[in-house]
């Protein structure tokens, strides 16, 4: 007889499958060429005006995919007709980056990763995605729930990161903490109430130390168990008395003073 | 005979009355607040709900403006029906921060300021203010034409930062990259096509050096008219093949970058 699957395979498997059953159309000439050019992303119906298939030609013509020609004044995508599409979708399904040790693990390097706590806005995802590129982070991840969905807007916002740029939904953001933390990360929390600067908690961090940087929406910032399960909490003060950072900005800050400050002590 | 006043001064005083007219409907409990906090700012309406009333209860009481309480299902501003208002709207003249010179003259400080060329995204330049505030630059300073004006959802991504933070509408961005320079400013252009780092530029500029980092929009960039009234173009590299910041992020990484340089070297 056949051993029972353990219960978590099993909702593992059906995670899995329903994940594959979603789908995602992108739009915008950007984001539907980037798509196109990417050999890992999986695409279904690419709906274009002539004019759209015109300027992708070249793109259309090596990706494989037979372009549907549609009138721009009825646009056969079931997109929203205020989404600037400039005449091209593409349905394709959400990228499958593997696991998180895959991507994540250090292996010696001073690798840094990106987890967002509740960052729902696709403006401020898309962008924390291009800067992840940017500095070379290993991936931005979120949970599945509360969080800015792989969707068109996302990608338009992310300029084509998405395609480059892991982007890691993953169940529950404590339990990844652990696992990077496993892993060899310290979890740096970006919260106003640090007792450190982000620079002072950098500098005890030279050479190769992997580093996890956490970050909460905006209003709310990190939610209170979040914040106790990181390593340490540091700030980015002010030059005045007031002020504060935009989510994807402190990201971009952050990101760029870890690697100046590992690199140069 | 009284003398006649040269056209400059003539159109000088048109623009300061076209100005004084116009006036711009802040929306939100904490864009309204601030608003009310801010003593430099002229308020002509505040319309509030009775729920709102009471969360800016104090706020209200202070600030000496008379509120007109408003039905939260027939809200009695005339702002966009789908603003996130939260019951609050404040109608308010534009904030008058005074000439170019008096807010930017460097007095021998390590001065910077932030000009945008055709940014008209009001997330991106709400995350400039705020990022300008965060870093203690001078001033943000954008044409009349082709940018985001000062708005209530302008005020929102700004976050309090548009009360505090000098926003400069001016008519000509040639201009002001001029007088800037005749003030003691290097004109920074950031540019992918720059001959040097943003880091390569800046170590040449240690001290007291006045800086203004010239940013153009997602997409065209700089035009070419203002590359060429830049003194120099920067650029800051992908850690990969690919990959570029969004705006907001690049003027954010840009100007921690300069005052970590400027103060360690």
């Amino acid at each position: 007889m056949a051993q029972k699957k353990p219960k978590w395979v099993v909702e593992k498997e059906r995670n899995r499958r329903a994940a594959a059953a979603e789908t995602v159309w992108l739009f915008g000439l950007h984001a539907v060429r980037d798509a196109l050019m990417n050999p890992m992303r999986e695409r279904l119906r690419l709906v274009v005006t002539k004019n759209a298939a015109d300027r992708l030609g070249d793109t259309i013509r090596t990706c494989g995919v037979e372009p549907e020609l549609s009138d721009p004044r009825k646009f056969a995508a079931p997109i929203d007709p205020q989404s600037v599409h400039q005449g091209a979708a593409l349905e394709v399904k959400p990228l499958d980056w593997g696991s998180l040790s895959d991507i994540c693990a250090p292996r010696g390097e001073a690798a840094r990763v990106i987890l967002l706590d509740r960052v729902t806005d696709p403006h401020n995802v898309g962008a924390i995605l291009r800067s992840a590129e940017v500095f070379g982070a290993r991936a931005v991840i979120a949970p599945h729930r509360h969080s800015a969905p792989e969707t068109g807007a996302l990608a338009k916002t992310a300029s084509g990161a998405l395609e480059r740029q892991p982007y890691l939904r993953v169940k529950n953001l404590s339990t990844t903490m652990g696992a990077l933390r496993e892993m060899g990360y310290t979890l740096i929390g970006l919260d106003g109430t640090g007792a450190q600067t982000l620079e002072e908690t950098t500098q005890e961090m030279t050479g190769s130390k992997a580093i996890a940087l956490v970050l909460g929406a905006e209003g709310p910032g990190l939610r209170e168990k979040t914040k106790e399960t990181c390593d340490t909490l540091a700030r980015i003060d002010p030059a005045g008395e007031f002020g504060s950072l935009n989510v994807s900005n402190a990201a971009a800050v952050s990101l760029y003073a870890i690697e100046k400050i590992q690199r140069t002590g």
